[in-house]
């Protein structure tokens, strides 16, 4: 059976010339890159040359990159160490409702530790005005966390218009770059932003690798306290095949990142053109121009995300009906409810984002394989029933 | 030249077995385990195996085995994790002197949040009274973490009796295991502790996996907020080829632990016999019995450890000075200095920790190429002088 894997936002693979790089560092270089030893520092050697290559991919400076776990970790070590480092400025923080649960929830963390909340909202593409997030800001406001781009709607956020509201104010910005760095390209002095959230494994490199960049001078507590690993901001030994790998993506990834983002565009285009057009009662959820360039993201209605994925799955495809990070909890995505869409039709979710592997040929495969699933579903549909016997009267 | 790594206590190189099962998951099966599709199943399949196999190495339910990525992180989550979700009980927390720098840190992390801690004392053996635990015991204290081995003195302690002292006061006890488990027998249900780290680079693992086991019913906050992994206790993607690789370092771990224990036991009682005979004004660190079997330790009189580690690593042995992860702190070690050590004698620290692979050659070629080494280096110290000059007199 064809296989065509849509589903970029949740994994990638890893690219070989990266799994090539790792390899050497399991068996042969696998030395602690705190020991002061020849093996120790072939390591930290290595860390140190890829925390450069995945400084270059957004503009950073190397000692501006602490290395964590996931793209959640680097969330959280943004929220809680920003927040709890700068509270002396005030103990309020605002985020927006269409952030990734890492942030949301870190954020509830910190309400417990007596930090207030404010949520900005969003448009129905998902978009946040700055100006909403300038009204957000009080005097007591410490931090701001708003994505680069939503991974479940492709929506790409004005982040750098929102960080020239936040260094006027003399409030912190934090983004969460996971869904778009190594995908678009994405410069933290372009955005003017004090900390952005990467992850490899959104750009070919391993799971297990991410980072946050914190600028040189903004003060970050740890939230993985320890030994002297990563300037003392994050403890732990250094998973160096990983961050190996990440250093590998990202240099891979910075070249030509804009000319592979169009050709996956041209794909994307075609496959929202046809879903479109081919299918009844589809709607395109997220911007229809601003948006990461290999996502396309819908709303069926009458049907639900889960099933039509499990029928896509039995045909090869695999994509995804939101954030995979939330995807067992059952509940309707919070970005799509933040974005005035009901909950019937919010379960309705789902979410092709293309790798640069992906074809034409497995454009036309699931533009052949997806309408039959699609009818099938509905005919077992009580909700489609319904409407189809109103529609009659 | 002979390459002989000593130094299994900072890191171990991955098993050949261990690689191998990794491999499929960078590239083949490298879906998201939170989606739903075939190749996250598989991944999550592949997850649920390996927290068997960890759960399986020390004697716990599957259930009760959160994944993280570094003993350090384990260390964070049972302190922080534990002390916050039972603050009800207290906020006082005990930690034996001689804990990882990532207990001592999360406990003064704690500390700002209100949080007081209690450090018991060690012996000159580096062990800890079970009375002093007792003694430290208060109505308001939430949790007492003792580590099961200590990894810069080899020291095992007494941990079983200290859990059950905690059992009749009501009090949580979590133990770090980073330095004992998968190289001798540890059991959490002899133990009767309730939270236990581990981490899969101490035994053959990878880098970036490692766990923490926490008891059926025991309440823990994560450390990092986001999406359902790890059962709401862990958020972030999982590191799924690390995670798989930990399974199968576990597996063979538990097969034979005893035996393999027992074989590096003689070749490393060679080495503390011979290298105490050999080698003048050196003193044995740690317990000279009740140690982990792999584990040599010592203080070498008038030099610096480090000195005699970058010469044994110009002679391709690899060994340490201490943690590693406080190597590059340049501070004499916290736990001789809690075993009553002065500065000038902790300065002169050395650890040699041997590999399964470690042979009698190997060992030989230390005893060979070490005795040079401290003539040299004691030639050139200016402590040694004034000492032979002292004793002319």
């Amino acid at each position: 059976m064809r296989q065509a894997y849509m589903d970029h936002i949740a994994a990638t693979p890893v690219r070989p010339e990266v799994l090539e790089a790792m390899l050497p560092f399991f068996q042969r270089s696998y030395g602690n890159p705190q020991s002061l030893h020849s093996s120790g520092q072939e390591a930290l050697l290595a860390i140190d040359e890829a925390r450069a290559k995945v400084a270059g991919l957004i503009g950073a400076a190397s000692e501006e990159i602490i290395f964590t776990a996931s793209g959640s970790e680097s969330n959280n070590l943004a929220l809680k160490g920003m927040a709890l480092a700068n509270q002396a400025r005030g103990k309020r923080i605002v985020v927006s409702a269409i952030e990734h649960a890492s942030v949301l929830n870190s954020a509830k963390a910190l309400q417990k530790l007596g930090f207030q909340t404010a949520l900005v909202p969003v448009d129905r593409f998902g978009r946040i005005d700055p100006g909403e997030v300038q009204k957000a800001l009080t005097k007591d406001t410490v931090l701001v966390s708003i994505m680069t781009a939503n991974s479940e709607v492709g929506t790409i956020e004005p982040v750098a218009e929102i960080a020239r509201i936040c260094r006027t104010n003399g409030v912190l910005i934090h983004t969460d770059a996971v869904a778009a760095a190594g995908t678009v390209p994405v410069d933290v002095n372009a955005l003017g932003i004090d900390a952005l959230s990467l992850a490899a494994d959104q750009f070919y490199g391993p799971k297990g690798a991410a980072a946050l960049f914190v600028r040189k001078g903004v003060r970050v507590l740890p939230l993985i306290d320890g030994g002297v690993q990563e300037g003392g901001r994050r403890g732990g030994t250094e998973n160096v095949p990983a961050i190996v790998g990440m250093g590998k993506a990202a240099e891979i990834a910075a070249a030509g990142l804009g000319q592979r983002a169009e050709a996956t565009k041209t794909l994307r285009n075609l496959l929202t053109r046809e879903l479109l057009s081919r299918i009844d009662h589809v709607i395109l959820t997220g911007h229809p121009e601003i948006r990461l360039p290999h996502h396309a993201s819908f709303c069926v209605e009458f049907i639900e995300g889960e099933g039509m994925l499990l029928h896509l799955d039995m045909k090869g495809i695999a994509c995804s009906s939101g954030s995979a990070c939330t995807s067992k909890s059952l509940k309707a995505s919070h970005v799509l409810l933040a974005m005035g869409f009901d909950h019937a039709l919010a379960q309705g979710s789902l979410v092709f984002s293309l790798l640069e592997t992906t074809t034409r040929q497995d454009i036309d495969y699931l533009l052949e394989v997806f309408p039959p699933i699609i009818d099938k579903l509905r005919r077992m549909s009580p909700l489609y029933t319904k409407y189809l016997e109103e529609k009659k009267i």
